[in-house]
């Protein structure tokens, strides 16, 4: 166990200094004396390491080759290459100061095609990533299985038409789950980047469906008796890299959920740039899970809205987030979670440095959304513009309606008896700028 | 009542005479000996006019005036100006060969703020159109009421912040409801148009969303306590009027219905260019709703793949509406629906026989589609393939699997006992050429 | 001639008072002795009003009525109408401060059928609008003519097929060109709304393209000899109305303009939406136009990102107008042009107030962006790190090349000598951050 | 030189057995009796193969590892790998009777860093692909050089920030040039996937256009002083990889040649998928290449019109087609190129059988549309409406206007003379029927 490698040589542990525009590495989120609704910001914002897009993801694109190289992806035996690259990941998530970090199975260590070997592998660096746990004190958020780059899972995981390739998905599942349980794992994440189709000419939705939910069932019952209690979490994409997704969005997860009977034990991970792609804002996607109960944790990032790919970006749109932050506020906070980078620099960001920066622009961007958030909660009449919308269904004839006890007869007969109603302003300018003024 | 109106003055009724290029009044669909799967061409597609688009569209848009000036419009009485386009309605689906017209409470006759005489003015023009009906033959495939134009719904219908604007929607709907049984409509249509947000900073999403679960219902009961028979449908629309709608898509709607106790009278008409908008294909939404036993109806348009507006041109895509059909035949038709054009000619379509070619070229091209879907699961492989695909859940492990008696160390001792499974080409440039050959 | 109108009633002068979160009505740009560069922010940032979203807007949409009613569309005399129209104009502007406005000639009188009838009620209204500008100092950013609304443009203005309406387009040119003359306007618009196509099939790109450079040109010759100095602007825009318009974007607006002779007297008015719905950022736009010497003025607004429609909501995105600004400032301004309004208030907003306040926060986010961007360029080391980029081609073999002095066997033979070329990041996470910390 | 590879082993040569629709490998492309417009469809229709997807593409994308996995690849010796995948690419080629193949320099052979062992594996490679092509006739439609692939060009190549780079790209055009013309390669392509940028902030893309120029010109005297006499072709895609890409659409790049003295030897090659991404339509990038003079060739494919990637999927929209069909006949065909399939099997489509199906279904599709045009511009009314529609400026005030004779004065007065003018239906429901007809 190693706690400096050659990659991030030079970088300094980053500390709080100050905001100041002559530096660019002291931002507000390790500010420690900073308290919002009788938390730290570090209380609020449970920041986690994507181990795939920081130490896995080497800048390839459709079009291109690697550009992100590291060196200790030169070690030839596998499981000594996947401990050098812990021991960076470790040291770079201890200079950034970071909390937490998540996983796949293969982001840790390259499986191949073999159930034990992996098995094997996955649980020498199950053991090694928990010496650096101790010794950082950084915390495992979730984990999960990795059921997508393998050409086995072409056709899908759980959904996929042949039951060999389902039951490989399983043995993954399971190990992935040890892993998580070994590790303190808070939670487990299903993604199920091929759970879906790319042409429904070949397709029996309803069937692979189903196998979806059973696969969820019986993954969840082994994590139950095997004494894990933390949350899974469904993360809704509606394409990419399949065409169509079966977890299209928050929506249908949760009508999923309902109808197979999972709503118990799985809640949401939200993701940014899944929400967009869907249609919708993250702030829309984030509203139907908390209305649901069901608003779990966040894969934080950005696409670019105008070309439809998941271009996982780090987070910088400060007036998206506050927005975000509203909401997740008045939700009270996520249910065991906490907020991912799953987010990558680009292909041409070569230096070390570009990833503190990255990761230090998402922290900060996040750190002034939840201050800007909860002025806005405390110190303006935001609450009240939008609960005194409704204020005519709080007594009378709109009580009785909420109530149940109004038909469709007495409905016309108010309306008949009330007249034509007054026209009320939406006043959606007055809040957007409400939102600008307190950022 | 009349037959014969100035607008459509000197166009024939038209006549099957074969299919010949020279000849474009002449189309599939009115060859009455034409019969596929044990129907005439005619039983299978039930096709239904718009009221709205051909009598009350006017062609204009955003930046420009109305276009298409109809004589009836400049007659000042309400009811008598209602009258006088219902006779050139009735005479243009009699020349066309119609089986079925849709329509909004104010589409028929024009409503003001009063709603006792909106209810006089509608049942007036019930009574008008019952004798049109029977003087011609045609029927009613759904009536609806119409809960977005009026300025009161600007900020909603059903999930108007305002409990009065509330009540006068339950006003319309009980009006609508009334004409549409007056008149034996064989289903009852939803659509939300300002059922949904325009800026979440000011809206209360979940209880917006509970009042619209109850609108349903007492709906529901109101029609079913004055014996109506036929179904309820939901029409999904992710966005536009609204910048978000609440029956974003199939799959949410479902789970809606399904969270509110509705899926025993709901099931769901679903839109072309709906499904579109939504990130969708049509026949994603097909599928989903035949899946859950809720295919009801469709309104056949489409949209333009580029702009993200609801262009509402009638349907030409012979490839797409040959999908939809295989979709359509394997789930056994619609329950209760129908095919209704909510299509409208350009703007800058003046001519009033361009709504016959318009409503001929969407007739035919359904044709085709029919006739080919219907050739491609009689004559070709299609169906084997994707049978054959799923074969390995059919008996064995995988079909211990779908009975639930399979956990998950079974499902990993499965994998590790056999060994990397075999890759199977999932063979989709070979079916849409399938597809193209049987057009 | 009346400075107050029942409409805008009781709102006061807006003065500066600081900026406080308590007070929606004091914002940045009232700031008086606030410089920047140079310059104050009044004399950076020349705002004008949008005649036809705030006077003529009516806020129906597609499937919705009216629901701003403004009461001097009561007044029956098309004159008296329009000028009560334009006291309350006045009214609105002067009490916003707002030093501009811009006009097409049926926002300010509505048109009818007659052309000399049309000019005549123009002039009476020109008349008008001189003593408004005289008692209130606003002056005329630019004026324009609408050659899109009336249905007689449905297939075009000066690229409809059929001569005789390119003349009617011709007339109302000249009308209006005579208008912003006699006005002192600054400069003249040119947007093609209806000059494109819906659909290529019946349609000659071609000859309808050269059609509107010879209207153009006889426009600027007419203007040119009776006395106007100003620019002429074209707006870009890809789509809406038309499905596809002729002046798509800026480069090919520029190409346009270069092939037909026209760079001389015409430049770009650059709209934020328009720019989106091409594909294209905001900042692209203003980039293209800014390196061919073209930046000619804006059109402020957003769309919304998902939806593909011209929203033209009042710009409030903070990050975007920065990276504008940051171009426009080292682009060294407008070459006569200003930052017009074409923003509308959401249909809901049905309040007075609503229209301060949505210009107010247009204003203000607009103020905070360039005081933001001159901070980047003076402080920050964000103009080295660009030109820094570029150094290799500032000496030796790089100047050689710009030069032109360097063949393809050359390049050849320096890269075979020099060996591989060192990798260099770019930095685009620093640079994004260093954006956010100044806002 | 071989012409069996074990990959296509079994898979006989095919031939034309006449349309049945139980024969999927006897399509209408191979009829060399069928002629229309008094040419062969052969003749018409000069497809090509593209050696990097066909050959060189393994399926993975950027959530899965290769799913396309060739014996070739094994072979340890770069040249003689890349000669046993031609060996294998000529088999293909000549089973499916494909007359062209187009080629990047490291399609046809891996490049390391090493400029003169890059020249001479390309030179070795040139050789043996010269005996390929002259024993089975097969012809090179274009080569180009791969300036996006390789990490130098992470940051653009001819647009790259640093001289060196661009170096590089030199010496590769040089090569590939030098292989193209000792191929007797009828044209040369320059497709820019770096050519563009992915943040504005850190470029400066006047500078980065005027290096690209000067390139295109350096190239261009390269090769007509070694007696190349084909065309060069410029390939515009608006995005992807690089998020802009200069080379925006047709427009764009149109204005970019004629600004830098280019249109001489440069034209168009036009994707179509690249035509949507720009949020074009195919017909509508065709229509403009044609307009100038510079419809050269095209790339054959076609994307997902709802997702915004680059699919390249095989070309299969019967309706597209016709209608780009249309356009290529009336232009009097490309001038120079051809058809290649720059389309790409889905990962998922395993078998090599998938490789044929899929071409097939192309040349299919081409030849259906072909004869469908054909019968369209011979036999129905579509040149006359079109034409008729612009008879107003065949003579009188509208031919005087075309030449330049009226002034806006004029204009003015033809138009109070004439009065208002009638409105005409663009019959654009009728013209998409009658396309509908005749496939």
């Amino acid at each position: 166990m190693s706690n400096s490698s050659q990659y991030f040589k030079g970088i300094e542990k980053i500390k709080f200094e100050g905001i100041q525009s002559d530096n660019p590495l002291a931002y507000r989120w390790y500010d420690e004396q900073r308290v919002v609704a009788g938390k730290t910001l570090k209380e609020h914002l449970r920041f986690a390491c994507a181990y795939w897009h920081s130490f896995c993801g080497n800048g390839g694109d459709p079009f291109g080759e690697p550009t992100h190289l590291f060196s200790w992806n030169e070690i030839a035996d596998p499981v000594d290459r996947a401990k050098a690259k812990m021991d960076a990941a470790f040291e770079f998530m201890s200079k950034l100061g970071l909390p937490f970090y998540c996983f796949h199975d293969v982001d840790v260590v390259d499986y191949g095609n073999d159930v034990a070997e992996n098995e094997r592998r996955l649980q020498a660096l199950t053991a090694y990533a928990k010496q650096h746990q101790d010794a950082s004190g950084i915390q495992l958020l979730w984990g999960t299985a990795n059921l997508f780059s393998h050409r086995r899972y072409m056709n899908g995981a759980a959904t996929n038409p042949d039951f060999a390739v389902l039951a490989h998905a399983g043995a993954q599942v399971k190990a992935a789950m040890d892993a998580t349980i070994a590790l303190g794992g808070q939670n487990y994440v299903f993604w199920g980047g091929r759970e879906g189709y790319m042409s429904l000419l070949n397709t029996n939705m309803k069937r692979e469906q189903e196998h979806l939910a059973r696969f969820l069932q019986v993954s969840r019952d082994y994590a139950r008796s095997n004494g894990f209690k933390g949350k899974f979490f469904i993360e809704p994409k509606p394409c990419e890299p399949t065409k169509h997704q079966y977890d299209y969005d928050s929506a249908t997860v949760i009508g999923f959920l309902r109808q197979h009977g999972l709503l118990e034990d799985f809640s949401l991970n939200i993701e940014v740039n899944h929400a967009t792609l869907a249609g919708h804002t993250f702030q829309h996607e984030l509203q139907v899970a908390a209305d649901a109960g069901l608003l779990g944790s966040i894969d934080a990032n950005r696409g670019d809205y105008q070309n439809g790919w998941d271009t996982d970006q780090f987070p910088n749109n400060i007036n998206e987030l506050t927005e975000a932050m509203l909401i997740i506020l008045e939700a009270g906070g996520f249910k065991g979670g906490g907020i991912n980078f799953d987010a990558k620099i680009r292909r041409n960001s070569t230096d070390p440095q570009d990833l503190f920066h990255a990761h230090i622009g998402g922290m900060d961007t996040f750190a002034r959304a939840l201050i800007a958030a909860d002025a806005i909660l405390q110190q303006s009449d935001y609450k009240t513009i939008r609960s005194n919308r409704y204020a005519s269904f709080d007594n009378g004839n709109g009580k009785a309606f909420e109530a149940g006890t109004l038909k469709l007869e007495d409905l016309r007969n108010i309306a008949a008896a009330a007249g034509e109603p007054a026209v009320a302003s939406g006043r959606q300018e007055y809040l957007e700028n409400l939102v600008n003024r307190f950022i």
